[in-house]
């Protein structure tokens, strides 16, 4: 599904639906355009310029004005839900706190599937949505796992926290994941690619848990990091 | 370095060299020319057409009579020392069965090294070798780990098992990974995407074990799946 015209394009970009990218006209000189523009600019989407006749093959309306959101039709579970399930049946919740790359994320989804967490949680932010790149790069599994949005990941910890779940950051410098306890209600935190966990999120975190490494490198991938915690989680449990 | 005119690339497909991608020049009709096209095809290199300019322009030698390979610099290492490895300081090998996907194979390379294996084994059939693309996405760390690419991967762990390392195939429906003993001289025989470890090569090798799972999908990315298998090794060690 598409939203179509400049009102709808500007409420797509400014609600919690996920814009997979924004088409724009070439050659929009108006006022009304160019403001738009540099909203679309401004909202971090992903957006590509394209000739009139391409966005009038794409559009059903026909009165798309130079402009067309094209809408992704996945549907995020509420944090609420992510966290009665972890409390409940002690399956591990997993925080990303800025992801940006789909394929990473597609990849995340995807081990959090197999390894049976209680649910993802993803910001508005410096985070890639779930997309339907990201969906396919899941090989569907984002169809069986619960990812909520939530509009500031520091706010969803802290309810995490007051349900007497213990939050986790996977950085450097902390405790060996093979030496903490993650058979309770656990909620681990993955950071970005490059910048890690960032330290307010890490403050407000019960605990930083690591990776033991042996190499020179010692740069895990976010997704295979991810992977190895939760499957971490799982071993214990089991 | 490049290789450069007929002869030279056709030596560069046949030998140990890694081609990164061979350069075709557009409107080639002669005979020797549409033989060495059809032997670039059957190679399973990746090759792209381009115009006469380009390769011109390309060339050091201006011989390069329509093709030219760009190859990578990598220098594999030798079989018997990632063995020697292995066995002297009981440091798990990893041995690839048909990764044909660089981005795969760069991030296998990734979490060995932070791992801590004793080295990677590769074939030379349906899988990828370490270009530069492959060097660029293990993010340098294949510099700091021992890679052996062989002609033949049963032969190849028909000699590791002569050397009493015991080699488990990575797939469903085995034992555990968690209830296997991976503290001694042991290989990881790691199958591609789609089509997992191959029959032969998992009857050769002396057992398969499982990474075991609880979601509805059940399929992990390979890199992943070696990323879980060789933190699982070295939680043992530790």
């Amino acid at each position: 599904m598409n939203a179509e015209g400049r009102n709808a394009v500007r409420e797509a970009i400014a609600s919690d639906k996920t814009v997979d990218k924004v088409i724009v006209q070439n050659g929009l000189r108006d006022e009304a355009s160019r403001t738009l523009i540099k909203e679309i600019k401004e909202s971090g989407v992903k957006f590509s310029f394209a000739d009139k006749a391409v966005l009038d093959k794409m559009s059903s309306t026909k009165k798309h004005q130079g402009f067309i959101a094209v809408l992704s039709e996945f549907e995020y579970s509420e944090l609420e839900d992510v966290i009665a399930d972890c409390v409940e049946n002690k399956k591990p919740i997993v925080v990303l706190d800025g992801i940006e790359d789909p394929h990473n994320l597609g990849s995340i989804i995807r081990v959090c599937e197999c390894g049976g967490v209680s649910g993802i949680v993803i910001g508005k932010h410096r985070q890639a949505p779930v997309s339907d790149t990201v969906i396919r790069i899941s090989e569907g599994s984002a169809a069986h796992v619960r990812i909520a949005k939530v509009t500031n990941v520091n706010s969803a910890i802290k309810t995490i926290k007051e349900n007497n779940v213990f939050v986790f950051s996977l950085e450097l410098g902390g405790e060996s994941i093979y030496k903490t306890d993650l058979t309770g209600a656990v909620a681990i935190v993955v950071g970005g690619e490059d910048t890690g966990v960032n330290d307010l999120t890490k403050k407000l975190s019960d605990g930083v848990i690591t990776i033991p490494m042996l190499g020179k490198i010692n740069s895990l991938n976010a997704s295979v990091a991810a992977g190895i915690a939760v499957f971490e989680a799982l071993r214990q449990r089991l």
